[in-house]
């Protein structure tokens, strides 16, 4: 039901001082060269990309989801991008080795940031209140 | 191969000037209502939430698409909340008042948008340059 043949949703979070983040570890150069890939292999009109804000995967970034088939890449460089458009978005192949396959580790890790999270944000509000 | 069952993507996009965009048109507030509402409903662990960037369906919004359907809703008030997610997110019923079936409509949609944004851009840079 989706209008484009794939979606592609590029998290671009930014973060506050040194946390991890996927803006922090070059998420703003993979998305350029995203589209500029997309452009050179003739299929801006087959694949939408999307930024996105965190999917809790911080520490591993760049990441982004690729549907229909949801596949999660996390640690995407620049110079993935070619192999990820050519094979995946074009043969339809995932690029394995950037992708997190296993669901439940998945979760359990997003959980685990978040709860961080969570416990970070709350230490620096009673911090602010001493 | 999500790690969640849901996957919800809600545009925050905001744009400059009197540009129509989801930000505009009340997306902080739907957003707002959806976590609570997922809180309140006991699905947070099951519902996956993340904000994105402009779908390009500026003036309809706010906007979100909800995966591995991939059913793009558009027009979403805080009023709808509750009954996107006791019947879609619960039930697995699309509330189809809100949700954009025709892929083909939608994909022209979203092409004419872009043409007209690329078109306003390259207009403003014009005018900058006199």
């Amino acid at each position: 039901m989706e209008p484009f043949r794939l979606h592609v949703y590029a998290c671009q979070q930014e973060k506050p001082g040194n946390a991890p983040c996927c803006a922090a570890r070059g998420s703003a150069a993979v998305l350029d060269a995203l589209r500029k890939e997309l452009a050179a292999q003739g299929l801006m009109g087959d694949v939408q990309v999307t930024t996105c804000g965190s999917i809790g995967m911080c520490e591993r970034g760049p990441n982004m989801i690729v549907y229909p088939e949801g596949v999660w890449y996390s640690g995407v460089q620049v110079s993935d991008v070619p192999e990820i458009v050519r094979e995946h978005f074009r043969n339809g192949r995932v690029v394995e080795r950037l992708a997190n396959r296993d669901a439940v580790a998945l979760k359990k890790e997003i959980e685990e940031n978040r709860a961080k999270a969570m416990a970070a944000m709350a230490a620096q509000a009673a911090a602010q209140r001493r």
